[in-house]
């Protein structure tokens, strides 16, 4: 009988996570009930937002419950069936959970999708680029930025999952793109891969002055994913009736006091800036994969994917993100 | 000969108005050139972006330079004129400044506006309802708002002279509506006179839990007035996709450093928080003022005006606004 590796939330984390916030269990893998099917998981997805599930904190979805499988994104693969709609070999997206295998009876709260096959697309791409940070990339900038050719777009964590492709779908449509990431490394990538007109090292003493340099025509969109001082230098170099696409606030999740910022140039400059949240845009995934698939194969979206082999190296995966050590997409191959 | 008293910026604020802040000069009004008008200034509206534009630091206007005479807006009276465009009787509405005699040649930087004569309505609210609150409320809660019927909006310094006339505005298109300010006086005068259908005083200790039972069904809009604690309380029952009408953030204005919050909240609940400025929809007033006007004449908005007399009274104008000491509108009449 195989086993199953799952890792429980068994505490809350103060900042990162550390060893008593997730637990490492094994337990053995009753045989399938008639109307169940059972996946192997073989690509998990790491995210910041899981740092913000794992706090019990007013969110876009309810927190994981203590004694709860930590939540995560994944890709699993069926390897048997007793439920009509699931036949071996099916490819599923969806909420996995950080374990190694997952049970289905088709009666998910949040139901997995299958994955069509796609000629020259690796599945890890349904992970990063046609999946959730895609999606995220494509929704944020498109449908809440609304980018003109020509204008001046600046992205905060440039060289993360969705930054690097929020970025090259800004220069698509036209835009001067500033990208801003954690080391030389990141910046080189961004803007020698990727083609970003401008990467900026938010590490360097002088940034600020940068950035100040690389927008001489003001910001016309702000494509945040940072928060905090990344994102108030930003709004301080924001044109009139600037958009800001708020995506996420990594430099707060990890800390118990959310990182704070002056709403007063939100005011001064009239600035439009609206939060969005993937699961809203759920109905249109199709057509913005399609699009994305498209863009990907043309050779116009690049990626790159980070790869940390093993379940029991999830939380340190996790912590990775944080300390920014990952480039493009970070993935737990299992 | 007449002479012409003046208040002079002497020195930026660091809190309130301190005496050497603001600087009463008194000086001969020469005999006017050709091509030149005299008017008396009746009424100085006196308003929190005063406050604003004190201080050396980034805006909408050019901050007022040292030596200057303070900017504010008011009405005024032209007694003699020697320029085509003016004639003695007009009233002029415009940027007055803080002073008794406003010399005028026409190439003004901020041009006045002459004054139509409207039966049944006083001077005076040209300066509050017909003026520039009116028109803020007006366009920042139809523009910035969009509300619909039904929908619950709360507004913060709901006392106040743009806060009362965006609340009956709400109450106009349906809304229902909850005011927050800072007194029971100030409670009782929105709730009974105005129509609020909530009144909350924020002095009051349990106002955070009087604020969730005044909205069961959350928060659709949030005209906003205030910023910080204030802020956050509302951004905390705001509904998914709410909108926040940005429209000052007074607790902020008479602190060195502002009144920071949280984005978190913009960002999970995917609210879209727009700043503005009145000064925008300048070639909208017209028709703007028309509605007003109207709504004005029928009774559906009412209002108040705190009168304050001699232009020697205008700094202490200023810090009763601060102090929250006005309902309605606060003038000085000279």
């Amino acid at each position: 009988m195989p086993t199953n590796r799952q890792w429980i939330l068994a505490a809350r984390p103060q900042e990162l996570i550390t060893p008593d916030v997730l637990q490492l269990t094994e337990s053995p893998i009753p045989p399938l009930a008639e109307g169940q099917a059972l996946a192997r998981v073989k690509y998990l997805s790491i995210d910041p937002t899981m740092r913000v599930w794992m706090a019990d904190i007013p969110q876009y979805m309810p927190p994981v419950s203590l004694g709860e499988v930590m939540r995560s994104f994944g890709l699993a693969e069926v390897v048997e069936s007793r439920h009509p709609n699931y036949k071996k070999g099916d490819n599923l997206l969806g909420l996995t959970g950080l374990q190694e295998y997952l049970l289905l009876s088709g009666d998910e709260r949040y139901p997995v999708q299958k994955l069509p096959s796609v000629p020259f697309l690796s599945d890890i791409n349904f992970l990063g680029t046609l999946g959730v940070n895609g999606m995220t990339a494509y929704f944020g900038l498109l449908d809440v930025g609304k980018p003109q050719a020509g204008e001046t777009l600046v992205v905060s964590a440039a060289a993360g999952a969705t930054g690097s492709i929020a970025g090259q779908i800004g220069k698509i449509h036209g835009c001067r793109v500033i990208g801003i990431a954690g080391s030389d490394e990141k910046c080189r990538w961004i803007k020698n891969e990727l083609g970003f007109d401008v990467a900026i090292n938010y590490k360097q003493l002088d940034w600020k002055q940068q950035l100040l340099a690389a927008t001489p025509k003001g910001v016309d969109i702000n494509f945040e994913n940072v928060g905090g001082e990344i994102m108030e230098a930003v709004l301080d170099r924001m044109n009139l009736h600037g958009r800001v696409v708020l995506c996420g606030l990594i430099s707060g999740y990890t800390h118990l006091a959310p990182s704070l910022s002056s709403f007063g140039r939100v005011l001064i400059k009239r600035l439009r800036v609206e939060g969005f949240i993937i699961l809203d845009y759920a109905s249109k995934f199709m057509d913005a994969g399609k699009q994305l698939g498209m863009w990907k194969m043309m050779g116009k979206l690049k990626d790159h994917y980070t790869i940390v082999k093993g379940v029991e190296k999830a939380p340190d995966a996790i912590n990775m993100l944080f300390r920014g050590e990952n480039l493009g997409k970070l993935v737990v191959e299992l």
